[in-house]
């Protein structure tokens, strides 16, 4: 029984998943697999310190990364270090060598997938990177075999664990987006500097790579429309309630007519829609196909083990293709050349809006704000307010029928400047029944 | 370009669906592949009535599916007849002609999925299943390449979709089980003999599969503990619900010390997990992996077109290994060769009971009832009884802590001879959250 062997480079939380899972369910992957999967080289800034599991036999240390990717028996790369600088040195350091990489990168792959695809299928090796999102949901598997057959309608996803524990606590709790971000930079589930997290630029990384993955184009990160959660109140969350609906960061990529739309943003969804159910660090996707419509996939968005799950799927199937001589690939960015790749600006995106509004109450408000509404257009569904004793903050909320954000967007502008508000109206859209 | 060619033999609801999608999703099937899948062979009943799309080009129609499996084109055999006597012929004769086989046929699978397997892995063809079980949901996928790291600790899955339409509208509209089937099987949604759904035998074949995949043993259907759904009535679901449960068919498998537990059974599930939000026809599977946690996969059960993506994307990967020249495999039936298969009587397993009676009322049925308890210890957790005016039919629950089913079924017989019942008492599991 022949084995593949590992070059692990990056033992921090992934990365020690990855192995205790390795050692430990070792007989199992060798029943699965045919073969053995062995650790044959580890670098990590603290390697010679760290105490491997005995099982994983003889393992070559090292505090170069280079002595990994070049070391003559390693078949698999895993690069686990993260960022764009030094994984991308790796990775191409890998593929130069002919070695097939493993890599649970979200920023490297959303940002340069495309190329580093072009560059593994020119030198015969693969590549896998299904722990780049949402960890333990294996939703790279899913596109990429499971419903590849499928044409992708829409996706829906809840990709930022942190963003969602925020809203999911400020929800049950009536607490305020400062409060529970506090406790959970306490707890450690939000960094010191939460801004990827709660400014939905993690999430943003996660949904290029998705969207590449299901519409087959070559996705910008930076053409994605991105609103972080930063502007939700515990208000808005009784207002959302009363409407029937819930409020999350969804990610959302959808084909249209005209072209694909690309947000992540704060959006209300309903309450009886089972995305709504994710609760806490879970992740979500939802994927709407054009024959196999409504396909929901959930689970641990991060963590030691769930993460390190996906590297080793990725392992085994890598080194089942390793065994079989199969290095014939089609890039899973940018197959659908069909068309050329249309990204709508957000601005053409309809749907209903919520908006909410801080004043200092006095007559005429409603009519000064339907007056603009009217002027652009824009159909008045709904006026929500809440008994408040503080006349001189005072929330409520309009709901407006469907129409495109571009005249929300104006209309709002044009709000901005009325003096009784407190601050700029805050639009959310309402998406549809997922 | 290369392409690999397709022998379809059945062209009922999947296979027109399967068609169907070979031919609209042509394109960017080739783009995903790198090559065509051609449809060169079909074989149906009515194959010479049928138009069958004209994008495909000539399709070699024949009333003998004999013709299709010795076909010298045809690379792959996708077998949609269903049924174990036709079917079995069907697939053995592709695998004599070394043709690799795609196939929706649970019941087949489920019965003999194991000798299939080994004589295919013997003869180097590829042998794919991903539509015989939950339709549209990527569940082999999953189980065989997204989560393959992980070691799987239990599945629960809702994986019959007409079982599941007829509870979810008998908890919404608080409607017999009669009438909810009668109206079910005129819209068509149940069969007019609707044993196999609502007794729990089709979701049996399901769950056998399933269990087989995740836990790479040997499952024989018959093992599997069954119950259908007959005895449900509308005041179980009032009932569940004051206990903050619903009421749904699961299919459970679970790994415990002991050994392996089976079973497909109505049982209370709590109303705020995500599994109690599947309803009408929606199937869906909950995984618990040692290392990746909880993950949720749920979409259509059934139906033409998601049962469709799942042949084609079948088809899809086996003509990529096919083209790929890989046919080393290792069933993923019973690749768990460690320890000896040991299926637990299901009077092993342990949970707490919802236990509901039909009475004429009079005194001391709860001391006659609580006594039986007693004896067999089993501790009585709480009796709910809504009004009721009638006092010859008196429906009312007691729920009791974790117990054995051996137990419980030692007190429910010894319950069945008091003579104040009205039938014998209704025990139901209540599942832990999922």
């Amino acid at each position: 029984m022949q084995q593949v062997n590992i070059g692990m480079v990056g033992l921090g939380n992934v990365g020690s998943g990855t192995v205790t899972i390795l050692a430990e369910n070792a007989e199992q992957i060798a029943l699965k697999l045919g073969f053995r999967l062995r650790v044959a080289a580890a670098c990590s800034l603290d390697v010679h310190e760290r105490q491997l599991p005995e099982s994983l036999g003889p393992v070559f240390k090292t505090l170069d990364w280079r002595e990994v990717v070049s070391h003559p028996e390693v078949d698999i790369v895993v690069e686990l270090v993260g960022g764009t600088t030094v994984a991308s040195e790796i990775i191409h350091a890998a593929i130069d060598n002919r070695k097939s990489v493993v890599t649970a990168n979200k920023e490297l792959m959303a940002k340069c997938g495309f190329e580093i695809w072009e560059r593994a299928i020119r030198s015969g090796i693969n590549l896998a990177m299904e722990a780049s999102v949402a960890g333990g949901i294996p939703i790279h598997a899913v596109l990429r075999e499971g419903i590849s057959g499928d044409r992708i309608a829409a996706i829906y996803g809840i990709l930022n664990g942190t963003s969602n524990y925020i809203l999911t606590e400020m929800e049950r709790r009536g607490d305020s987006f400062e409060k529970v971000l506090a406790e959970a930079q306490a707890l450690g589930y939000a960094e010191a500097n939460p801004s990827a997290d709660v400014d939905g630029f993690d999430a943003r990384s996660k949904l290029a790579i998705l969207a590449a993955l299901a519409f087959g184009e070559r996705i910008t990160p930076s053409d994605i429309f991105v609103e972080g959660i930063r502007r939700i109140t515990s208000i808005d969350f009784r207002y959302a309630r009363q409407l029937g609906h819930t409020i999350r960061l969804i990610c959302g990529a959808r084909q249209t007519r005209e072209g694909l739309i690309l947000s992540v943003r704060p959006a209300l969804i309903r309450q009886d829609t089972i995305l709504s159910g994710v609760l806490g660090s879970y992740n979500a996707v939802w994927v709407k196909g054009v024959y196999g419509e409504d396909t929901f996939y959930y689970g641990r968005g991060a963590g030691s083990r769930p993460t390190g799950v996906a590297v080793v799927s990725d392992l085994m199937r890598v080194a089942r293709e390793l065994r079989a001589g199969s290095p014939e690939r089609v890039s899973p960015f940018a197959h659908e050349r069909l068309g050329e790749y249309k990204p709508l600006p957000i601005t053409q995106q309809k749907r209903p809006y919520y908006l909410r509004f801080r004043v200092v109450d006095r007559p005429g408000i409603i009519a000064a704000l339907a007056g603009i509404l009217a002027e652009k257009h824009i159909s008045l569904e709904a006026v929500l307010q809440e008994p408040c004793d503080n006349k001189h903050d005072l929330p409520f909320v309009i709901t407006v029928e469907e129409t495109s954000e571009g005249d929300i967007r104006e209309a709002v502008d044009r709000m901005a400047a009325l003096d009784f508000l407190l601050e700029p109206p805050l639009a959310l859209p309402m998406e549809p029944p997922l």
